[in-house]
């Protein structure tokens, strides 16, 4: 698929068909999240794959933000312990951690509209729950997680705001 | 270009040509961020294009992250007031603005080697410098700048840790 293409046609995506994904599958999804940018080139991120039925079932249940029953579940997250490690101080657990997760999340979500799935990033969540699901350590910091399946029916438009209301150029006064 | 390819061929590019980026051009990338999941589709991100070779210098002059010299930088705000006008809480403040910038970003970036440019995201900045050469309002906040350019020379691979180092399977202990 065209770059340009799986960047216009991904949607966030709540309605998945029973066809499980193949680990290999999401192993390469992931794999494209690590082709982002990290900051420094830490590299503190760190991928929670679940592809049980039960625990993505679990998971769910603690989730207000997934919607639909995808087949595999992709957590993010960022090693703060590691990142201390590296002294890389406050700014790169507050922002670069954070960032990026963020960037490889869209990676995953890009790669996923080539393999034919879809995905939603979801913020809404009892960390606390998720976390003693997959049993996360003290000092692994949960970011986003990503729902992934075989999408289920057409995917409707997404209403984004006219390009010109958001862009300005050079300075914030001067508009299209 | 295929999608994969660009997720792969991705590098932070420190060293431009002179070669002027068309505004067009410009606005491309900026539509290709807008393409990016947005948290509630609430879509607070804002875009300044800065391609005014005096801006660019007085940016990069407060900027010790932006190295070389790129021939535009784009500025991913996000519209605090917009979003509180909303009603969207401080979560959306503290996660959803900065996770939907750095995917939008991440657009940008993939978008970029799409067109044969190169970026840079850049977090190292002077931030009240500018903020004031931009003359953004107080209720925009800076989130990222990305310097744009076409790359001179050949990029060099970026050393990524080992697949299985940063994945794990179902719950934390379960590695490949």
């Amino acid at each position: 698929m065209e770059l340009l293409d799986g960047i216009s046609k991904r949607r966030s995506v709540r309605k998945f068909t029973d066809q499980v994904v193949d680990r290999e599958v999401l192993n390469n999804l992931v794999k494209a999240g690590m082709q982002a940018p990290s900051a420094s080139n830490l590299q503190a991120w760190r991928f929670v794959i679940v592809d049980d039925p039960l625990v993505v079932k679990k998971i769910k249940r603690f989730s207000p933000g997934l919607v639909g029953d995808p087949q595999a579940i992709i957590i993010i997250c960022s090693d703060y312990g590691y990142a201390e490690s590296r002294k890389s101080g406050t700014h790169y657990k507050e922002y670069g951690c954070i960032m990026d997760a963020s960037m490889a999340a869209e990676n995953i979500m890009l790669a996923a509209v080539d393999a034919g799935l879809g995905t939603c990033a979801i913020k809404s969540y009892t960390e606390k729950a998720v976390r003693k699901i997959v049993q996360l350590p003290s000092d692994i910091h949960l970011e986003i997680l990503l729902s992934v399946g075989y999408p289920d029916g057409e995917l409707r438009m997404v209403k984004r705001k006219p390009f010109e209301d958001n862009v300005h150029y050079n300075v914030w006064e001067k508009k299209v």
